[in-house]
């Protein structure tokens, strides 16, 4: 269908934009919905409609209903009626995982079609390929739903932000984490309590693995990272720490230092090096990030010119999901020509920068250990400490854990990681410390 | 200049971007410094140079030490040296104010240049005339930094956010006010002693009416009001109040009863018509909006799809500013085509809602008055309310201010204006009220 002249419609109107999506489940599902149900609302925005032209899923017959109730549509099981229709303008890709969502996006680009993705994994680990078969062929690969959900966070930093360099990230951008988190400290809960409320409430799945050991966090900051700093990161390139070891403990000691415990992912460039981490931080109660709670995500970021600047919003879901992926969407379909394709915004990375080793960087850290409780222990440790170059900026006692035994909080000065961890083994291996209980970055954001 | 093939360039190399800038003031000039810094970067993500033509200056014998420094700029006091000049792609406006503004943006349309403006007196104003223009000869008008300084917010409402509808925007969106209030409450400040520390510190002007009263805070309004709700909404439409007359015991007051005051532009969409308003209001502290302290600036909306969604950072200063200026000039750049313009996101105001005359709106009150201190005053006053509807969700008594007197805070369930302030007429009628101190409104936010 052509649309008409609308009263006070501003672009170009044109035919109508094909769109095949691939994967019908939870997201997939959404976008389909979400076409349909404003598709005059997006047509008054851009002078066009958008056509969802094919669907393909593996397991089209548990998808009756919807087959039944899109006559338009023709549904398939094979992705390749999709990539190899000549009339579709945009693939969307939302199977997730690598294989065969890889060949699926491959293909359809090598066919000169747009592809838009929400697919964290895969942008992690083979952009760079994905880019690259992008701009060999004229196009681009949209992917504003792979980080943060609905908010919009990738768009701006290539096109409003283009400006700046950005010499800081720091999100929280997995809800199930943060969930967890908040309802240690607001409901007094033990992790294994927390993670359970989350798995009731749908928040966290039934094997959490990827969430809770950082792995889907480290996935999208390597996106992020990428953009910000102009140079290839990929998931392998994150050290990551899970928030299992985290302890109802060591929440209420942090509160008592001012202080709430977030699973961050952290980029920064130092000295034209890549600094990339996912783990959890104790962060000051006053800045913002420390507002953040339950499921919601946030990524706050430094950029020359801007300053400070924090996106916020809901980070899972699929009605947020669906609404970053239908924008990317609404970004190809805005001036597009099938007859003079041009890349939207492109790979931003033109360089090539170091990935910091870990052991190289430098934390501030939160360490909680029992000791024996008697004269002299706190030289010895101190002693220790001393000896690897690890200055203390305060020490706490709290109430002993057991009969003569103390309690000890130490918060360091700014020390390379490989210091840390040579005086926590040396520090294992003197009998005064009992036990080392946990070790906790302590990230003073400023702002 | 030509640039060469990039290593990694993804956007087709293309001819440089003449620019030609109007008024070198605090912003302009660090729009200036900042293309002519950041140019070896920009061009690495666009493929493009952007070049600096010309600029012109009102009084450009000031600017003697700016015109020796970049001798490959042509410096000109007559703006008209500037829209005539068939080199120049970009028009970027930064002398603010309704006239000459409004002519040389227009002038600059008509001669199908691409316009970047931060003027936010003159969209909220003329923005209707000048998208017309824009349309007409098939260009654009950005305007990133006329709202929110170096936050995107426009940029993502016209793109990743297009598929929503918004049925409610939610701005701390003046950085004076919003450090007035913070410093009013951090500091125990009056009004007038906070106001004097925000101009030493140069956050607010010698004459600091514009923004103590409202009126920037409503003309941003207007314009993320039209954006939203995709009808024209323009400063006089928006009702305003200033927060001269909030003291530090409302501050008071609101803190022990579980709220922060903010000056908030809100705007609704509500049965297809518009609410807009600025205002001081109390706001739950839980709520994230709570958080943003000092000069900061944030914009809280809610989207159909994406759900809350806040953009938070610098709402003002000459780097922020400077950074969405460039950011829209680098919008219009990517993929720029002299020989075959297009509109970029172009007017969104493709509907008429109605603006709902205030007095028809309702709201929350926190009431304080001093009443006289003896038995029956209550149901006197009770009887008042319920004979205009005023419903009482909760009444605290605070200590007296005079002998005899008793200070009452009540708050209102939902009301509509109109009884409000009927109610308001009566009681200062009736001889047990000794004075209505104040009466604010309070915003339940949600989320």
């Amino acid at each position: 269908m052509h649309m008409k002249k609308l009263t006070a419609g501003k672009l170009k109107d044109g035919p109508d934009i094909n769109i095949g999506l691939v994967g019908l489940g939870y997201i997939g599902s959404e976008v389909l919905r979400l076409i349909v149900l404003q598709s005059d609302y997006i047509m008054k925005k851009i002078g066009r409609n958008l056509k969802i032209k094919k669907v393909a899923e593996k397991d089209i017959a548990s998808k009756d209903k919807t087959v039944k109730k899109y006559r338009d549509i023709v549904f398939t099981d094979n992705p390749s009626e999709i990539i190899n229709d000549p009339d579709i303008d945009i693939v969307v890709e939302l199977i997730g995982g690598i294989n065969p969502a890889f060949e699926i996006i491959t293909g359809a680009l090598r066919n000169g079609k747009y592809v838009v993705t929400a697919n964290k994994d895969l942008i992690a680990k083979k952009g760079a390929k994905i880019f690259h078969e992008a701009e060999k062929h004229n196009v681009d690969v949209l992917f504003e739903a792979s980080v943060g959900g609905g908010i919009p966070i990738i768009g701006p930093l290539k096109s409003s932000l283009a400006s700046n360099n950005i010499s800081k990230i720091v999100g929280i951008v997995n809800g199930t984490t943060n969930f967890i988190l908040t309802k240690m400290q607001e409901n007094n809960l033990g992790f294994a309590d927390a993670l359970a409320m989350a798995q009731k409430l749908g928040y966290a799945e039934a094997n959490p693995a990827s969430d809770i050991e950082g792995k889907d966090a480290a996935n999208k900051l390597a996106i992020l990272a990428s953009i910000a700093f102009n140079s290839r990161v990929v998931f392998d390139d994150v050290y990551r720490e899970g928030i299992q070891k985290i302890s109802i403990s060591d929440i209420l000691y942090a509160d008592e230092l001012g202080y709430n415990i977030k699973l961050l992912a952290i980029g920064s460039e130092e000295q034209g090096r890549i600094n990339v981490r996912v783990h959890p931080a104790l962060i000051p109660k006053k800045h913002i990030l420390a507002s953040i709670k339950d499921t919601f995500n946030a990524v706050y970021f430094y950029g020359n010119y801007s300053g400070e600047i924090m996106s916020f919003g809901r980070g899972a879901g699929d009605k947020p999901t669906a609404s970053s992926v239908v924008g990317d969407i609404i970004s190809i379909a805005r001036n597009y020509d099938r007859n003079n394709k041009h890349v939207i915004f492109g790979c931003t990375c033109f360089t090539e920068k170091q990935i910091m080793p870990f052991l190289e960087t430098s934390d501030k850290f939160y360490i909680l250990m029992d000791v024996i409780d008697r004269a002299g222990v706190l030289a010895k440790i101190a002693a220790v400490f001393g000896s690897k170059s690890v200055s203390i900026q305060s020490m706490v006692q709290k109430q002993a854990s057991a009969h003569g035994a103390a309690r000890l909080i130490f918060i360091t000065h700014n020390t390379l990681n490989r210091s840390l961890y040579e005086a926590i083994n040396e520090l294992q291996k003197i009998s005064v410390v009992k036990k080392i209980i946990n070790i906790i970055r302590v990230e003073e954001l400023e702002g």
